[in-house]
């Protein structure tokens, strides 16, 4: 039995009916009286200069409103919220593919797409670079003035002594891994609806798909040189997003925006999923050349980073990014000397921004598979390895951060795993099968992670929260951090439910609005529950302090002895003595006093020095472990994960079933990411352009997934509440090319692991020092 | 030279730009994707029981979506904010013409009307009663089950021994006064635009033309069965209201809301002029029996009060309209011994309600012409008169308020008054004219009001804001009280100016909308300066405080010497330390400080004992005092308003050229209930349904104005602040009257004081008694 009576308990998700009956509008339902529509022109090259653009016979075909080139933006040519680099619309260059040139807008769709086709444009192409090693190299061709090298961004985390330490090991071992280009694959194709001013006020709005609405609203304010409170945006039901709605559609509001202007007309704009996988930003590919030392007791002394993420052509979110890859780059282990660099580097290939994980997966894909070759170079279990090098209470991490605020249960979880899977029983099992099976092979493969929350070490971190009482004790809440399918509304619900005592149907949700929700940041990082929740706590938690005071004076009982439940307040002493919610807010108004209330959050002191590469980065941290079993077709190389299990240390699960949804959400876009899915990119341009070829898993490819809820109250959250949403897919792929090469003795380093890589085994250059070296 | 930099200087209003260029959207103006049209069918007898409603023709005419009678509504069938014996849609009676009987949603409007003609009813008619006298003898027809007396309401105000006081008098004297029913003349009739679910949440949304909103979203929820989280109410551009759009758009808002539902479509409902002037609710007419008992010296010993107000057939705001009227009924005087009884009625009338004023122009036309009256009869100058019977600090009231919290200025505003038009001047001037000239009269007359500020002794009095800083440091603001023409946006947008030290233009004022704004009571009783603005300034104050307190750490000097102007922020002390607005917003963003604040403002504690007719009944008061100068063309009974001159002591004029405004506006809206406006009943049939039969004053009516604020701040208001909306139409009326007594040796009792009524002199009953009776 919980001790709670709303959160913690598995409620049913709160927008649940109207997303299955198809009543949830998403922006590209939304219409309007006067509507029209609005298209962009990308360009015809991955890089190159516009010499001229020639619209007249665009303008000139009937049915169309507007052609708006670069010199028609009033404002910044250019937007971006850490490098404002990338321009709404080319100016005179062009850097990739999905670049807008011109914009229409016309009566119909179809008159918008086919005047696109009569705007003359003439280029001059450009030498591309597509590479990020090789656009590091001297003479490369350039994208930005202000990056002569294409260099977007340069971290790195600096730990004791890295000669020393590889000096002490026994074996130094040196691995390179590889990560693919993947696309956010949400269902939902980008969409928006600007209307050029608002009917009572003196602002624009937009409906859209958006998920980081202030800072979508940052950037469409910029190019309409508009300051923000003239710039409202509303979100309309988003059909996933996954840290895909960000920049992509700081581009398609200020255009829409900027031909509704220009119309005076609403404007409509939805991307086609090939416009949407050719324009919007991807995961970033990372090379990542691992090198560790270690003892013959399995201790490892010392690890040696290098990191090569291609940025693609904008800095887009890459800086951030790679700040978390470079972080958490040597897993959740006590590494006494660690030296990490993490280069950020510019391409013409598609930008790469944020996407749920955020810089994670790839270096636990590396790292989580480096372990596993440690570990069979020592001739010693892998997960013996991980629990003699694991994090505990009070390690100091690869940034020089001492553990001490929160249970460190990386043990815990990884233990539970095991035990869930019978770990030793199924190594046992796969063996005797491979011995007997020559078509088929099984394996099991673990991972860990350790994850800190939140925005950390280079963000203000801070959310706010709304909650009003109506006078018949019906509640209206909102945040500003936004709902995109991970269940942000229903935890909210739940926790204001919980500290009013009232059930979840009295409360409603208000659209997320910029002109109404308080600024809480982006909806990233895992955050919502544990920051945006905590405003909720603390808003709601002051409205019953109100509530309870005046019910208290009405039942003459101390307020402290008063709880709420199910809409009846109460002495706890004497539960004779009680009044219902409803008379107690409609005291509370006839007495003026007032049932509104904000709440805020300011996440804990966290602290990051750049210079020297040192910091508590995050104020707290989640642990998770997977385990993957799969049977690889020795034939074909087709890998089935037979089953998967995942351990994940929430702190506390607010609505445990929504825990098990991230877990086998996760999950599922962690097989896609390790076996299925990349976006082939050919000197910049984007083969795979629809689901056809690009292959997310389906229902047929996800095995059973069991997911385990560890919960460790943490001191900041609400009820003890952290984080769940990324730690669900940056140990999925690791865990699968661990079964891998379980199964099949093949060590894959290079993502997704296809039929042709797992037929064919690594690829990469692999060597090992001291005690002799392999040169594959 | 102001102390203050945005408030107290005459700035432009904030949405003068959008109205004057037409720019603002009416809700007749706003269209949706979809939208239907809604009609309404309305009575054809003022009491009748309705046998049968027919709908089958008119659902089977083409184009019809809906047609609804009161069967369809899904919750309660009445809604009445303080009698709930309203109907949404006639039951089984209705009980006066503007009755809703059907609604009919069709594709056009042309269709919806052709549709109402096709409902079939069968009615009984029924004996109606007329008079409030009439329909409170015994034997007359009732209108509802629980008033089988016709009585609405019945206040008093006892003070005293009235018989002692009458006693010690040396002349009693006694008058009988009568209003008329007005018509608010509100240049936008009413209209409304219902959708029926909300694009992406759970909750009817509904924009209109509303003035006191959220009693309106409670009748809306009420009839429709859902709580008040789910009926979102957001008011378009309203024009004009002056009290009138509340209970009629109860109504109209509950039956688009209904066809919206029913039909699921968007539902647009737009009345004539001539559906306006029916149904809508009017400025009740008042019966008035002064008694006064005086002494020789001119000090007024006793009154006695007796009115009859016709409330119509429901009972809408005639409790609180009344309740205004018994506590001023005696006027700014010390009256000794008191009692004031005040009768409202049922009528087969149409009803009345709110109406700018509020019970008080009907009180003040009487006994400020009484004062005159009895001033002539003791011979005695009626300045003299006033003067010596005037409230002073530390009066009390009749309701036994000691005055002892503010500036009692009515001498102070009626000397300014008489100064300004060189009062004993023009009474020399026009007694030579008058001596002179047979054709035309010319008069000069006086009247005075004291008027209590907000809601006072009978409800809850508390308000709300919110003030919002984006990161840029634009602001946004908005308020559960709205803007009706009052200038509500342009002060609150001044007040936040004040305190933030920033330009006015930096802010937005967004929509009033139910689900987003705090709910702040009423927009009613001059009290959205005083109420909401106190909540603005508590708002905004919060916000310096935390800006300041940000620059004065980057300063390094104390918080308190700092100051804001024009967006800058500086050091009194050194003028030189100083930082922008912005940026000292920017660097409290990056604290992760909150930067939206609500503010709340408590109206201070009044009191009210309905039993014994006493309490301090409100917790300040306005005084002013008007003087008007006449011509009478002898021979027409035309009477021409030469000059206007009104003095008002608001506390602060917070923008002195919006003041004015509302002086003007209030004098000409007094000159047309004086001189020229009222609705015709004739047995509760309306005659003049439009304004080629109804008249209001135009700018050929209304003459020079002169305008004189005076300001003794007040200890409650923002900056001194009080009230300037209502206590500007108050006395118009009597002091024309009294100028016409002077022209004309015509003491005129009721109104309008047209053309017969001028020519014809007094109808009405007068008695004098000791030293002699008069009745004529």
């Amino acid at each position: 039995m919980s001790q709670f009576r709303s959160v913690n308990h598995p409620v049913r998700r709160v927008d649940a009916y109207e997303k299955v009956t198809g009543r949830a509008k998403y922006a590209a339902d939304l219409r309007f009286d006067g509507m029209v529509w609005g298209k962009v022109l990308r360009s015809r090259y991955p890089h190159a200069r516009i010499r001229s653009i020639n619209a007249e016979k665009a303008r000139s075909l009937p049915g169309v409103l507007a052609v708006l080139t670069a010199q028609d933006v009033p404002g910044a040519k250019t937007f971006g919220i850490v490098v404002p680099n990338q321009y709404l619309l080319a100016d005179d260059r062009v850097r990739y593919l999905g670049d807008g040139v011109a914009l229409v807008a016309a009566e119909t769709e179809s008159i918008a797409q086919a005047a696109l086709a009569l705007i003359e444009v003439e280029y001059e192409e450009l030498p591309g670079v597509f590479d990020p090693l090789a656009a590091l190299e001297k003479g490369a061709p350039t994208l930005h003035a202000e990056a002569p090298d294409n260099l977007a961004v340069h971290h790195h985390v600096q730990k004791g002594d890295l000669a020393a330490g590889m000096a002490e090991a026994d074996l130094v071992l040196e691995r390179e891994y590889r990560t693919q280009f993947i696309e956010h694959a949400y269902i939902e194709p980008e969409a928006v609806l600007a209307l050029p001013t608002h009917p009572f006020g003196h602002y624009l709005t937009i409906y859209g798909s958006f998920q980081n609405i202030y800072n979508i609203r940052r950037s469409v304010a910029k190019v309409l040189a508009l300051p923000l409170n003239r710039v409202r945006l509303v979100q309309a039901t988003l059909g996933g997003s996954f840290g895909g709605k960000d920049e992509v559609m700081h581009a398609m509001a200020g255009r829409a925006a900027l031909l509704a202007q220009a119309t005076g007309r609403p404007v409509k704009m939805v991307n086609s999923r090939e416009e949407s996988i050719l324009e919007s930003y991807k995961r970033h590919p990372y090379i990542l050349r691992y090198q560790a030392g270690v003892k013959k007791d399995g201790t490892i002394s010392a690890m040696k980073i290098e990191v090569y993420a291609d940025a693609g052509a904008y800095a887009s979110m890459t800086p951030f990014v790679t700040w978390r890859s470079v972080v958490q780059a040597t897993g959740p282990y006590q590494v006494p000397h660690v030296r990490t660099d993490i280069y950020g580097v510019y391409t013409n290939n598609t930008y790469t921004g944020a996407m749920r994980g955020f810089g994670s997966p790839q270096v636990c894909f590396a790292n989580e598979s480096f372990m596993d070759e440690i570990a069979l170079e020592l001739g010693m279990d892998p997960i013996e390895f991980r629990m003699k090098n694991a994090l505990v209470d009070g390690s100091v991490t690869a940034t020089g951060q001492v553990l001490n605020r929160h249970r460190v249960s990386l043990k815990e979880v990884l233990s539970q795993a095991l035990e869930a899977v019978q770990y030793q029983d199924k190594v046992r099992e796969y063996r005797r099968f491979n011995e007997t099976n020559a078509e088929k092979k099984r394996g099991i493969g673990v991972a860990v992670s350790y994850r800190g929350v939140s925005l950390g070490g280079e963000g203000t971190d801070a959310a706010g929260a709304y909650v009003s009482v109506q006078q018949d004790g019906s509640v209206i809440i909102h945040s500003g951090l936004v709902e995109m399918g991970q269940g942000l509304r229903t935890i909210y619900t739940q926790i204001v439910a919980e500290e009013l005592g009232i059930s979840a149907d009295r409360i409603v949700f208000l659209d997320t609005d910029t002109s109404v929700n308080l600024d809480s940041g982006p909806t990233v990082a895992s955050r919502s529950t544990i920051m945006g929740g905590s405003a909720m706590k603390d808003a709601a938690g002051r409205l019953r302090l109100t509530i309870h005071g005046v019910a208290a004076d009405k039942l003459e009982v101390a307020q402290d002895d008063l709880t709420g439940e199910a809409g009846i307040i109460y002495s706890r002493n004497n539960p004779e003595k009680k009044i219902t919610f409803e008379e107690a807010v409609r005291h509370t108004a006839l007495r003026g006093l007032r049932l509104t209330e904000l709440g805020w959050y300011q996440g804990p002191k966290v602290s990051w020095d750049e210079e020297h590469g040192q910091g508590d980065a995050y104020f707290t941290y989640v642990y998770a472990a997977n385990v993957a079993e799969v049977e690889v077709d020795a034939e074909t190389g087709q890998v089935e994960v037979l089953r998967f299990t995942a351990a994940h240390d929430v702190g506390r699960a607010i609505n445990p079933e929504n825990v098990r949804g991230q877990i086998y959400g996760g999950v599922a876009m962690a097989l896609g990411y390790g076996l299925l899915e990349e976006v082939e990119m050919d000197k910049g341009v984007t083969r795979n352009l629809n689901f056809d070829e690009y292959f997310v898993a389906t229902t047929m490819d996800v095995p059973d997934i069991q997911a385990i809820i560890v919960e460790n109250p943490d001191e900041f959250g609400p009820y003890g509440a952290k984080s769940v949403g990324e730690p669900t897919l940056e140990i999925g792929a690791p865990a699968i090319a661990n079964a891998i090469a379980f199964a099949t003795g093949k060590r894959l380093r290079e993502l997704p692991m296809d039929l042709e890589r797992v037929l064919l085994g690594h690829s990469l250059r692999e060597r090992r020092t001291k005690r002799g070296s392999v040169e594959r």
